[in-house]
C-alpha cells in the first residue's frame, strides 16, 4: 500500500510522513503527490494574514475550535518566520494550539519561510494538496503577511481574511493599501484595545471607497477578541456566506484556472533549476565559474548564457 | 556612447533610464549591466531591515544625511509592500525623503515587492550594481523584514543594521529570535518610548547568550530617537566600525563569493523560466496543459516532465 493510498484512506502519520519526504525533497513524494491530485479539490481554503502581533495565531486556534464544533475537519499550515541560521521553524507545530493536539480531525503543520529550492508558496499548495487529499474539509493556510510570498500564499485561499490590530504605528496606513485588495474579510483583532473602533471604521471607509462591481461580494469589517473567543462564530459564518458566494457566482472556474497554472510555474521553476544544478554538478562547471565572476574575468549574466547554450543546445530557437 | 557609459560617468538620469529599463526586461538592459560590472564592488552595502512601524524609512532619512555630511554619495534602494493588484510601490519615491531631492549626491530609488518573473532580491542587485557603477559610496538597502525574501536581500548587504522598537506585540519576540543572527549592528528606534531601555536589554541579554566566536564581531545594541536625528552620528560611526572589521579580517572573501555565487543562481533561474515561457509560448501548450490539469486529466507533476522532455531533449542524462 503507497503512502498516498494511507493518505486517501485518513492515515494521518502516512501524511505527517509524506510531507517530511516533501520537505526532503525526496523523488518519490512527488510520485505519491501525482496519485493524490485527482482526489483533491474538495477542501475550503482559508487564507488568514495580517502583520506580527495582529494575534493571528490566537485566532486560527479559535476558528479551528468553531469548525471543529460544526463537525468540520480542520487542517492549519501556518507559515513561520524562520531563523536563517538554523532553518527551523520558530514557534513551531510545538507551541501552536496545544489544545487540539489530541484531537484526530485537526492536523497542523508549520512551514519555515526558508526558501531554498522550493518556494514557500510551492511547500504551501503541496501541503494543503496533502491535508485536502487527507479528507480535511476546512484547511487554513496562516500567514505574516506583507510580501509578495505572503500574497502568492494567500492566492490559494478561497478565502482571504485581513487581520488588523489598533495601534501598530506609521507604516500600517501603507500595508492596509496593499492588503485592503486582496481581503475578502476583515478583523480587527483584540478588539477591546483603545483605538479598535477607530481603526474599524477607517477600514470601512477605505472599502467603501473602492469601485465595487454591481452584484460582487462586499467585503465586511469584524471585530473579534481571540483571547477570549468574542466574535469567533459571526467569523465562521462570514467565511461560510463568502465560500456559498464564491461557488454560487462562478468566481470560482477562473480562480481554479488561474490556481492550477500557478501551482505548474512553481513546479517548473523548481524543475528547471534542479536540472540545472545536477548539469553543473555533473560538468563540475559551478565553481570555475564563481571564481570568474569573481575574479571579473566574465559577468554573471554571460556565465548563465554559457551554462543555457551548453544545457539547451536549441535554446537561440525559442 | 552607451547608457552603461554614460552610468560610468555619474551620469544620474542614465542610471535611472537603465533601472527603468532593467524593471521591463529589456533585453538591452542585460548588455549594458554586463558593461557595468567590471565597474563595481566599490560601494559600502548596508541593509537595514526590521518590522513595519519601526520607523525604518525615518532613520534612512536620517543616516543618508550623517553620510553627506561626512563627504559620501549615497543610494538607497527601498523595498516597499507592493499592492498586489496596482503593482506599484505603495510608499514610492515620492513621499520619500524629499529634503534630498536636489542632492545630486543621493539617488533613491524604490522597488515594489512584486515578484513577478525576477524575484526581488534579483531586482535589488541589479539596483545596487548600477548605483555601484554610478559612484555612490555608500547603499543602503531597506526593507520590512521578516520573509525569506528580506532575508535573501539582507544577504545583499556588507552590513546588517536590524531596527526594533518599543512594545509591538507578542508576535515580536519570536521575529527578534530568528532576526538576532542576521543583524551586525542593533538599534531600538523610538528610544523615548516606554519600554525602550527594557527592549534594548533583552535584546543585549539574547545577544550575549549567542555563542561569541574569539575575535569575532559582537554586535551592539545603539539607541536612536530618528524623528529628532538623536544617535545618528553614533549609529554612523558603528556601521563604518563594521565596515572596517569587515574588510580587515578577511570575512569578505568568503561573503563576496556567496554573492556572486547567488547573484549567478538568480539570474540562472529567471533565464530557465523565460525560456520555458517562450518555449511554451512557441508551442501554444501552457493553455491546453492547464485545461488537462484542471480537468483533472493530468497532473502538475507530469506536466511539467512533458515539458521538460521536450525542452532539454537529454534530460535525462542528468
Amino acid at each position: 500500500m503507497t503512502l498516498a493510498d494511507q493518505v486517501l484512506e485518513g492515515n494521518i502519520r502516512a501524511a505527517a510522513r509524506l510531507m517530511r519526504d516533501i520537505d526532503d525533497g525526496r523523488p518519490q513524494a512527488i510520485e505519491e503527490l501525482k496519485q493524490l491530485y485527482p482526489h483533491t479539490g474538495n477542501a475550503f481554503i482559508i487564507g488568514i494574514t495580517g502583520p506580527p502581533g495582529a494575534g493571528k495565531s490566537t485566532l486560527v486556534d479559535q476558528l479551528t475550535a468553531s469548525f471543529r464544533e460544526r463537525g468540520k475537519k480542520v487542517g492549519v499550515v501556518a507559515i513561520d518566520p524562520t531563523s536563517p541560521f538554523t532553518g527551523g521553524a520558530i514557534l513551531g507545530d510545538r507551541i501552536r494550539m496545544n489544545r487540539h493536539s489530541c484531537d484526530e480531525g485537526v492536523f497542523i503543520r508549520s512551514l519555515a519561510t526558508r526558501g531554498a529550492l522550493g518556494g514557500l508558496s510551492r511547500s504551501t499548495s503541496d501541503v494543503a494538496l496533502v491535508m485536502d487529499a487527507l479528507g480535511m474539509e476546512i484547511i487554513i493556510i496562516e500567514t505574516v503577511g506583507v510580501g509578495q510570498d505572503e500574497v502568492d500564499i494567500v492566492k490559494e485561499a478561497h478565502t482571504t481574511c485581513v487581520v488588523m490590530v489598533p495601534g501598530l504605528g506609521d507604516d500600517i496606513q501603507a500595508i492596509k493599501a496593499g492588503i485592503l485588495e486582496i481581503g475578502d474579510i476583515f478583523v480587527v483583532n483584540k478588539a477591546d484595545r483603545d483605538g479598535a473602533d477607530r481603526t474599524a471604521r477607517e477600514l470601512s471607509t477605505m472599502l467603501d471607497m473602492r469601485h465595487a462591481v454591481e452584484g460582487s461580494w462586499s467585503p465586511q469589517v469584524m471585530k473579534t477578541e481571540a483571547q477570549r473567543g468574542t466574535g469567533i462564530s459571526e467569523l465562521t459564518d462570514e467565511l461560510l456566506a463568502h465560500r456559498s458566494y464564491f461557488l454560487s457566482s462562478g468566481t470560482i472556474n477562473a480562480f481554479l484556472r488561474e490556481r492550477t497554472q500557478r501551482h505548474f510555474m512553481a513546479i517548473l521553476r523548481d524543475s528547471l533549476l534542479k536540472r540545472a544544478l545536477s548539469f553543473m554538478a555533473k560538468n563540475d562547471s559551478l565553481d570555475t565559474l564563481v571564481t570568474d565572476m569573481n575574479d571579473q574575468r566574465i559577468d554573471p549574466y554571460s556565465a548563465v548564457e554559457v551554462i543555457l547554450s551548453r544545457m539547451i543546445p536549441d535554446a537561440a530557437d525559442y
